[in-house]
């Protein structure tokens, strides 16, 4: 084996704020912070929140030392009577607290170029716990600060997302990172097998592979992402790479860190290649996941949200034969409607999504859930029918990505 | 003073998965679990999140039984052997493990659908420990589960949001809701004011309420949210709900807890309106976020996604003369979309977007996240320019609500 994260490599991310607690935001620093110390080859061992309380930051400090060696810690760095982080720190570890000198000097500054003089909260930014290293933050005020105690690492940083991120990017990570030899990272994007069949094709391969091998199966909305996880020196992971790729075949669309819409435009854009849409469904959200990539109008060239029979018919200029005969919701309108994008757009393709997505609606053979998708192309169209779980916003998320994945497969088809 | 939570009505809130801890997705579902909770006049004192690991989360649910009497988990409790929250809890509280018989009913059934018989392992969703009560999954297959001991209470859901979400609303917010004199609560929703200036028109307002009485903003793409949660008893909340109207007047759009395309397809569907869009800058999220809405179908008659130049004159009729002049981001664009878009799908109604999302575009005068928003009605057409900060996402999230804004302020001029 060779050499992988020492077992003091364990992180506890500790989030401090009132918003976090009653559900006001999503706790999106611990998020960034969890995915760059897994990045650098740390263990994220636990994420806490608590609320702005000195009684219960000294608390989950104790929690988050006793089970980690670096406590990585945000929010309550500002200058109201709201924000008690130093102090409740501070007092946990048994430091006193100072004031850091360069910060009491930028404060001074800032102020003096708005030609008044520092009101005294506004120096309550500059408390430190006696003995820290603080940090310039390049985007406010409050410094990170670094705590070395009793064999523990305590950082504190700023709950404002951008200040966070700037001082870590600038001194925390770097430090971090010196101290851990980094891992290897990949990641299959994996479309058309369910996550339970993934898990079983592949799950022997790591059966014997050291737990340093991390691996974890994640789904979002019809996509499954493999990731693994590995020490540097671990010679197993070409072998594994082979085996898992063997195994999932044409089902890994890629192993590249990119969205499937990224992805697409990208291989379009490559290959000089268009597409247009018509939407009853998804009602514009698979145009909308398309275009969200920089420079998709290359590639997307038209679309139409036919979400009414009018819209099919008279906008779009469906059959309205298709719609009185086989229906709104049929093989025959999906391929019409494909063909007719494509043919109105003047692109190399045309898709097409029409169904149930509840909660209204739906035939004893076709319930809410059931939708069909359509392609055209130069010479051909298919049709595919698929039911889907869950409540309407479930429904057309899958559907949309279900829809991108049909374009997918005719494209490697077509320019793969 | 009226009925104030009792200090029992603590919540501790525990996220199992590793795509959590690692950062990979924001936990969503613990900022939605403390909105819910916190509404219903709950204190959540904690946030904890840990790796699919059976000490892990043993260790976590016996601090998160320490610091509540409310334990909410989501997470782990899938078909794969990643998934061990079940064996998890009920090894942390010395209790077997059985099967759920409804599961067991409703997994072979669904497999029964398919001809086939159902794995072993599709059973081992349907494992809840001993004693637990099980609540049907009305989006996916895993049970919600509660189990009652040592004085606490222990929710487990699953950690697909839809599904969480699902068995939450039907099975346990009611029961959790039934133990507490729930408090009073208010949302003013907002448009059309930033944040900062909603939090300085009101913010006296609550300068001598008691503590007990809590007021949020939260901001979310263009709209700001005023949440006010006070004890049922609290006799001021008349006054400050007069007085809260009163300083936002007309920016408040409702009261109701519904979100702004709800809120325009109600009324729309109500007066016998429709709406057609041409969307260049948002690609289809307007229509997108209006067909979120079951129902809709009979207010959003079609839509174009006029991304291309060509689509634009071409499909949507508009004089190419405008694209050569004024130019495809303009005022005369977003007019003739907008009044295009009404005409062909005889709409009463039209609604247009064009702009700058970025990276690439702009120009001196109309920088990357500049926005030209159209609205044409019989006999009239208004166009509004906006410029938005923040990336791509960003840019077209604030045009898709800034849209929407337009048509409700429109259909108030006509239909109000």
């Amino acid at each position: 084996m060779g050499a992988t994260p020492s077992r003091s490599a364990r992180v506890a991310i500790l989030s401090v704020g009132s918003e976090v607690v009653t559900g006001r935001v999503a706790d999106t620093n611990a998020k960034w912070a969890g995915a760059e110390l897994t990045r650098l080859g740390y263990a994220v061992v636990l994420h806490l929140a608590v609320d702005d309380d000195a009684g219960a930051i000294r608390d989950a400090l104790g929690l988050a030392m006793d089970r980690a060696d670096v406590v990585w810690m945000t929010g309550g760095l500002g200058p109201t009577r709201d924000d008690v982080t130093v102090e409740a720190v501070a007092g946990a570890l048994g430091l006193g607290v100072g004031e850091d000198a360069a910060t009491v000097a930028r404060i001074r500054a800032a102020w003096a170029k708005r030609d008044q003089p520092a009101p005294a909260m506004a120096f309550r930014m500059a408390r430190v716990p006696e003995g820290s290293v603080a940090f310039d933050n390049p985007a406010g005020t409050a410094p990170g600060i670094w705590i070395e105690t009793r064999g523990r690492s305590v950082v504190i940083l700023p709950g404002v997302p951008a200040e966070m991120m700037a001082i870590a990017e600038a001194s925390v990570l770097p430090r971090l990172g010196d101290r851990v030899p980094g891992p290897k990272s990949c990641v299959y994007r994996i479309l058309g097998v369910p996550e339970g069949e993934v898990d079983q094709r592949v799950r022997d391969l790591w059966d014997g592979a050291p737990a340093e091998v991390r691996i974890a199966l994640e789904i979002s909305a019809g996509e499954v992402l493999l990731r693994v996880l590995a020490p540097a020196a671990w010679p197993g992971l070409g072998a594994l790479d082979a085996a898992i790729r063997q195994r999932l075949g044409e089902a890994i669309y890629t192993t590249e860190d990119e969205t499937l819409e990224a992805h697409l435009i990208r291989r379009m854009k490559a290959a000089g290649l268009t597409v247009a849409l018509a939407e009853s469904l998804t009602g514009g959200l698979v145009a909308g996941r398309l275009t969200s990539v920089p420079g998709a109008s290359s590639v997307v060239k038209a679309g139409w949200v036919a979400y009414s029979d009018a819209a099919k018919t008279r906008l779009l200029g469906v059959d309205r034969a298709i719609l009185s005969g086989a229906g709104a919701v049929s093989r025959e309108a999906a391929a019409a409607m494909a063909r007719r994008a494509r043919e109105a757009a003047g692109t190399d393709f045309g898709v097409a999504t029409t169904g149930w997505a509840g909660p209204g609606g739906g035939t004893p053979e076709d319930p809410v859930g059931t939708a069909y998708f359509g392609v055209a192309w130069n010479g051909g169209e298919a049709v595919e029918r698929r039911w889907f779980r869950g409540g309407r916003r479930q429904v057309r998320e899958y559907a949309v990505t279900f829809a991108l994945d049909l374009l997918r497969r005719r494209l490697t088809g077509v320019s793969g």
